[in-house]
């Protein structure tokens, strides 16, 4: 067998190079986060140092240059390769090997500290990696001088072509329509899924496993694992992991956290074969990626029909308290809204207020308004202003998330555009599925999945999340669709007296 | 901080740079061997051949050549490592980048044909996998020309400087002489820990988990998991995996499965830290790490004094059998010589003579004196003649090992070769360290463990094995200690009527 010949070829080889050290990356940050021994963090942050500079190097070299300028497209998907991979070339390029590696590694040893910090509940541990790693980010950002504000050049490395004003005003207007929405509302009497407990973790474990091999979770391409902080890497569409954690007093950590990771692993899973090892074979986004997930998580796994479809599930797993529980208790249960100090264990109408608190903060760190050594004090003011809540102590504060730690600066807005995005999806596949419902309530997603290949896997980063929106719902970002969705169940599930 | 200057501190971050490669390939072997979904095998082989080219290109270009040529040591230990990653570089610029790579994706597609030709007991799944390793083996051969016999360049890979020629001496006079001692020996009739079971799988778990902590294995820096093949990886000093596997019908496998694995992970626990991240961070051949493992499993493990600490361990676990037990019958158990078909089961005794058996069959395949379809039967013959038994089976065959799949050949000798030096250090340890026994017997590892740490872990890649050998012992490598200890041990436990 001889390999193919020419620039073309000589530039996928390449790319299919560089995509193979970045999985290598991830699966490096996977085994830290769940199979490392806790002694091993300093190697292994020196190790992703090294694998994340090589990448660089590799990639943003003059070689590259001079292929992508030698490369003659001869399909239409050869043509979308080089328009991304040209993007991506022309970012790296700006960005030194040093900085690159640096970053890297503060963003390993930031993570070990995070947790250090958490272990002692002691912010002074915590506080110089994250002075450093925003000082890093800013070195990061003056690579961009054009850009319009500091923190566009961060958010798109998260969500490409989206800009800091649109984020903002996107942010903002929903961030009020909340607020409004939390006053109006009172959490539903029902609180049988945190207060019936425990729920032994085997037999949730068992309710996991059953639902996510429905949605479409095998073994044979899937690892489910335990993580304090869960999350989804994906290595290849043969090798997804996702993690969850199961919490004995509540029943939603376990069960909603693994859908929400389904959800980010199915885009892998269902990207089309013929963007693996290339450039393309990512999501164009995690606005899009946690659309994905919190589709799952949410519009999918806190509808009615699933409730119809899991509680006997629940019945025969877990026994009490949900023998004496009908659909529609389930179903409050399950959407209880009330203010809490946890982003991650908050119900879908809150979640955004607690993003568009660590927006407001993370955007006042890299703009200079915000030191890093006042952020626990800033945090508790923006938590009481945005939540009503005071923070009891660290780790229901500042030290709650890992981004920061791990450099993840420019993130948090992603999970609100996600949030959107779904609400919007929704709309479009509800049209277009109208046995959507009683499928669910049947446990029969296969039209759902194959809706979201068609839709949105299969493409890979071909179209980037504005297009792709358009392509899938004919609408831009809009906020309104998710607020009413939010009312619509408020309402339904009795929280909510009347339209406000 | 400035990072320092000069051929030798550039020489060192390249080393350093591809010491973190490898190791990267070992967590992806570990993964894949571990936890990896079994379909995600052919991204993994593509993503593991990447990393080796990649490792073989960054130390085997012209830039390291001139760093080698510049760079003046400015201690000892830099002299050590000069003259290390000289070696290893003239070795490495004969070899093609394309050659290293094809090697890497042939030994991971072949492991994956492997696991599926003896998952439906088919030779003819394998057989073309093996055949191409061969033949990119023969490919490798070619590129030392110089060599007295084609082998040479495979064992120096596994043991540097050892040659084809006296491996064969050794070998072959061990052969002899085993098949002699095991006519002799007749087995212990005391066979109540292979027929005492079941013992159930946890309360091994515990055993093993109290064993090893007190041997040194600690949960901060060590992981202990299952795989079907035991093995340890080393990713650093600080974070060391090694598994075993639990067999409820025979409480062999778990327990002394672990301590051999122990063994090589102690080696790199306690090397040098000056070493870290350079060529020297590894141990000198595979025939003294598996020295470190046999030692632990065989002379530590199945002594007498070891028996004394752990009888009441295994009477608290495990309860019956071992409570109408005596010491005296559990060192009879562990100590049983018998003909057996598998490898990794042999008592230590029969053990080499399987080494025999497989360095035979693959010193004909790559001399061209056996083809690979004919394989099968020269296994079988040669285990008729050697162990005086028929093979029922592939998986009690020639598919029994996940070798020569992985592209590991020239690999089995160093297991025989480990074998023979751990004898000569026992006595030599034993004379240095007069209290060993009472010591063992009261679950104190901590002197034998220093002894190791002084005479060979520390030194890591400084001395070849040879001169290893020879400062720890004052001896060249002999096969009249392992004979004589065997000897001693089948007459202590009734195995033997008198001497040979």
């Amino acid at each position: 067998m001889t390999a193919p010949n020419g620039p073309l070829a000589d530039l996928r080889r390449r790319l299919a190079e560089i995509s193979d050290l970045e999985r290598m990356a991830m699966l490096l940050a996977w085994d830290q986060e769940v199979m490392m021994p806790a002694a091993g963090a300093e190697w292994r942050a020196q190790q992703r140092a090294t694998l994340e500079r090589l990448a660089h190097e590799r990639f943003a070299d003059d070689h590259v240059g001079a292929l992508l300028e030698a490369a003659v497209a001869e399909t239409p998907l050869d043509e979308d390769l080089l328009r991304v991979a040209r993007r991506d070339y022309d970012k790296a390029r700006r960005v030194p090997g040093d900085l690159v590696e640096e970053l890297a590694h503060a963003g390993a040893t930031g993570h070990e500290a995070w947790t250090r910090a958490r272990a002692s509940s002691d912010f002074a541990l915590f506080e110089p990696h994250l002075r450093r790693n925003i000082e890093l980010r800013r070195r990061y950002i003056a690579c961009f001088p054009e850009a319009d504000r500091p923190y566009d050049a961060l958010l798109d490395d998260y969500e490409p072509g989206m800009r800091t004003a649109q984020a903002e005003d996107v942010l903002e207007r929903l961030r009020d329509g909340l607020v409004e929405l939390v006053e109006a509302a009172a959490p539903s009497a029902d609180d049988a899924l945190v207060t019936g407990g425990p729920f032994p973790t085997d037999a949730q474990r068992r309710v996991v496993e059953t639902v996510l091999r429905q949605v479409g979770v095998d073994d044979a391409r899937w690892r489910l694992d335990v993580a304090v902080h869960p999350f989804a890497s994906n290595f290849n569409a043969s090798d997804i992991r996702i993690t969850t954690r199961y919490n004995e007093a509540f029943l939603g950590d376990g069960l909603f956290g693994a859908l929400h990771e389904t959800g980010h692993g199915l885009y892998e899973r269902q990207m089309d074969p013929l963007h693996y090892r290339t450039t393309l074979a990512e999501a164009t986004g995690l606005g899009v990626h946690e659309s994905q997930s919190r589709l799952w998580e949410n519009l999918v796994g806190r509808s009615r029909p699933f409730c119809e479809w899991a509680l006997p599930l629940l019945r025969s797993h877990l026994g009490d308290p949900f023998e004496a529980m009908d659909v529609d208790d389930l179903y409050r249960g399950v959407n209880r809204v009330e203010l809490s100090l946890i982003r991650i264990e908050a119900d879908e109408t809150t979640y955004n207020l607690h993003i568009a608190l660590r927006y407001e903060l993370e955007l006042a760190m890299i703009e200079g308004r915000l030191e890093v050594k006042d952020l626990p004090e800033a945090w508790d003011e923006a938590t009481h202003r945005l939540l009503g809540l005071e923070v009891p102590d660290l780790l229901h504060g500042v030290l709650q998330d890992i981004h920061w730690g791990a450099g993840m600066i420019g993130y948090f807005p992603t999970y609100t555009l996600g949030n959107l995005m779904a609400a919007q999806l929704w709309t479009s596949l509800s049209n277009q599925l109208p046995d959507i419902e009683a499928d669910i309530a049947a446990g029969n997603f296969a039209g759902l999945r194959e809706w979201l290949r068609e839709n949105i896997h299969r493409h890979g980063r071909k179209y980037d999340s504005r297009e792709l929106l358009r392509r899938a719902t004919g609408e831009e970002l809009r906020v309104e669709p998710f607020l009413d969705y939010l009312q619509a169940k408020l309402l339904d599930t009795g929280q909510l007296a009347g339209r406000t």
